[in-house]
Order: C-alpha cells, then sequence, then structure tokens
C-alpha cells in the first residue's frame, strides 16, 4: 500500500515537471488574456492548455478517479466519493500575467474526502513542495520540511488578500495590527509556501476548492491549522473564507472574530 | 573621470559581497532584536554592526565623503554637499528577522545631491542592482535591465506598505482599485527590485532616505519616476511620502490625488 502511495507520488512528480517545462516554453510567446468574473480575475490560454495537459496525465495515472479543476476540464462534482483529485494550472494568475514570476501549479489528492498527497509547485524557483500523510512528512524536492514554530499571532507575519485587508472583512485590519506584519504576495500558492517555510505563520483570503486544496493537506500534515475564519472544517466543494494559522495565531485570531460578535 | 567611476563602482561591489558573506554567517547564531519607535521598527545587531562595517569600508574607498547612515553610525548631515553616500545596511529587517529572507543591503551615493551610483543588493537570492548615471544602466549581476514598459495603473501592480493601505493614507484605496491590483512584500529595497523588474509598476510608502536612496538612483535611470505623492522632487534629508511609478502611473496616481483634493 506503501509503495503504491510511493509510485502513484513519483508519477505526480514527474508529470509536473513535464508541464513545468511545457509552460516555460508557452511562456517565451505572446499570452492570451481574458477576464472571468471581473477584470482582475484573469485566465489565459496556459492555465487552460495546462489544465488540459494535467488532468490528461492525471487520468492516465489514476483512470478511475474524479477531477476537479479550476477551468472546467474536469468532472462536474457533488461530492468527495472515491479518489478526488483537486487541480489548479496555475494559481495566482494575476501574477503570472504581469509578472512572469510568482505563481504556481497545485494538485491535492483525496481519498473519501480525506487528505492523501499534496503538490505546490514554485515554477520559476523549480521549487516542488510535495508530501501528505501517505508520504509521512512534506518535501521542498530533496529538502524535508521540518514543522513550523508555533508562533502566537504578535510573533509573526501574516498573509492577507488585498480586498479583505481593504473593506476590512472579519477584522482583517484588526488581526493585521496584532500580528508583527501584514504581507500580500498575490498567490495562495506562494502565500501557503511562505508558511511551510515557516517565513510567514498564516494566511486568511477567500479560496475556492483548487486554491486551498494542496495546501491543506501539506500543512496539515506540518501541523498548521486550516479552518474557515470562524473555525469550522472547510467545504472542499465550495468557496470558503480561509483561515490558515499556527496553532496558538489561529486561537489568537479566532478570540478576535469572537470578542466581535460579543460587541 | 568614466574610469574613476568603473574602479569605485568595483570597490563598492566588492565591498557589498563582503558584507553578505558576513550577515550570511552571522545569521546562523540567534539574532539580537531590539524595537526602535514602536514594536514593528525593529533594529538588530547585524543591522548595526553591517552597518559599520559598511561605513568603515566607504571610508577607506572615498575618504572625504561623508555618510549618512540609518544605525547612526555616519556622520550628522545637515545639507548634501559634496560626496554623500547614504547606506541602509538591512533594509526590510522585519523580513530579516521573521522570514530570513526578502530584505536588501543598500548605497546611494550623490554628488551635491545630484545622483551617481545607487546599489540594492537581494542578500537571499544574491542579486545585486548596481548602476546609475555613471555607469550608464542598471545590471542584475553580469545582466543588463531594459527600462521597464511604461504601464497605465490600469495596467499593473501597485506595491504598498500595509499601514498606507489600512489607513487609506494619500488615497491608497482608490489606487490600489484602479490598478491591477496591490502587493506587499514588506521592504523598500525589494519592492523597488520589482520595479526594476517590470514586476510591479510602482510602490508607495513613507520612506526615510536610506530607504530611497540607491532606488532612486536605479529606477530613475531606467526612466521610473521617483517623487512625494503630490508630484514635487523628494528632499533628501528627511522622511517623504514616496510615489515610485512608471511615467503613465504617475500621472495615473497624481490625477486621483487631485481629484480628491478638489472635492
Amino acid at each position: 500500500m506503501e509503495q503504491e502511495w510511493q509510485q502513484l507520488n513519483e508519477q505526480v512528480v514527474s508529470l509536473l515537471k513535464t508541464a513545468r517545462q511545457q509552460v516555460l516554453q508557452k511562456m517565451q510567446e505572446p499570452l492570451t488574456v481574458a477576464a472571468k468574473s471581473n477584470r482582475k480575475d484573469l485566465v489565459t490560454n496556459i492555465d487552460k492548455s495546462n489544465e488540459q495537459f494535467l488532468i490528461a496525465g492525471i487520468r492516465r495515472i489514476d483512470p478511475t478517479a474524479r477531477v476537479l479543476g479550476e477551468e472546467g476540464f474536469g468532472d462536474a462534482l457533488t461530492d468527495l466519493k472515491g479518489r478526488v483529485w483537486i487541480v489548479d494550472p496555475i494559481d495566482g494568475t494575476m501574477n503570472f500575467v504581469k509578472q512572469h514570476d510568482h505563481f504556481a501549479m497545485m494538485i491535492g489528492i483525496y481519498q473519501d474526502g480525506v487528505s492523501q498527497l499534496g503538490y505546490i509547485y514554485d515554477v520559476m524557483n523549480d521549487i516542488l513542495y510535495a508530501g501528505g500523510p501517505q508520504l509521512g512528512g512534506v518535501w521542498a524536492n530533496e529538502r524535508q520540511l521540518t514543522a513550523p514554530t508555533d508562533l502566537a499571532l504578535s510573533e509573526g507575519l501574516i498573509g492577507a488578500s488585498g480586498p479583505l485587508v481593504i473593506h476590512d472583512i472579519a477584522h482583517m485590519q484588526a488581526i493585521v495590527h496584532a500580528s508583527a506584519g501584514m504581507r500580500v504576495y498575490g498567490s495562495a500558492g506562494i502565500e501557503m509556501i511562505h508558511i511551510l517555510e515557516g517565513k510567514s505563520l498564516g494566511y486568511i483570503s477567500h479560496l475556492k476548492p483548487w486554491d486551498i486544496a494542496a495546501g491543506k493537506i501539506l500543512l496539515e500534515t506540518l501541523g498548521v491549522q486550516v479552518s474557515t475564519i470562524d473555525g469550522r472544517p472547510l467545504d472542499m466543494l465550495s468557496s470558503n473564507l480561509v483561515l490558515v494559522a499556527t496553532k496558538k495565531a489561529q486561537r489568537d485570531i479566532l478570540q478576535i472574530e469572537e470578542d466581535d460578535v460579543s460587541l
């Protein structure tokens, strides 16, 4: 059984490395960019072609699995029964378009809704974060990661999405004030890499399943808490206001949420 | 004359590379961290020792020059007459302390207040941005940079300091809304590197002379505008609310400032 997952892992790593080469090559040509829900929610030809490529590869690796993909080339899911792969072909599309940097490919593998393996690939730095319960740890390429220090909110930096801060959703401004500072990197995958590396203690953002599926698996493997902003489990089939944080910082942030409710 | 500047440049590059090695070595030991004006304004033993090291090196290279340093080991300046070196030994000290990443060493060299040479060293990535009028361009290590595309505000990402966004100083929220998105990297040096590389179109923050001295020289060499938030020249001996932007984005941002004044 363990060997089966090891082999699956090797196939996913190989698939992602090939996908990276293709993306780097296509980035040499002009992108085709379109707006989705609004002018800041973008999709490019590469988001689409890379999702198609990844899903085709997943179907070869795991023919009976179902796949949920951001750009809609997977299956329409109403439950998480059996093996489900959740795919974000380019996370941080605005960074991808404007910076050609600071974006990620992400894959999360679930079995009956339970975390198995997660992958966040920092494409430009060529660092693949891979791991989960089925591998018994998390690796950044060959380097095994240690669990981030359990910092209190005041002791570390918190990642956030810009709109949450500006509109002060979920007491974001009070949370930032209580922290050591706010950072905004523009990609859920890049934010989660910072938490895995112990460079941020948390991240708060509205996230779709493909934004958080891989990170949830990797983060929880290292003891980082992943919940909704009010401490409930995520609904992995829908959008959530997600709170990722060290145990202590999660407690501090839930206290800020609770204090306000009691006003 | 040109050769004299070339030689000076080589000496500064060599000094910065040695400083980097020392900083990396000292980072292996626990930091001594103290708060300055408030708990988010930090200084470490390495900020201090590195400033002392850099200033000693500058005095060897250019004995008659005056030096303005963040941590106070230089000269007390009341004017910019003659040759003045402005030094930030560790820019982004909070990142340095919490992330051990995303910080920079910076040096700006002025002659009678006029830009000569600038240096921003991304220490962890080992990329030294160096250039200015006396070198006729800007280089990232061996790679010469081309001028960033003159993007309008709506076409690119804008860097900001967290407090400006949260307190909506200088219409920061309207500016972010009009842009393609906000990024917060927590270091003026790292923000300016993003602009030099064309990954952000601008940056707005309250900055001291050592935060902007190097960047101003490098950015202006590539046609990026550096001014106060209302379009006036910076006072290089004091704190400024600084607007760095492409020409078009500067125009768009100044219009936002002006529109509000006319209300």
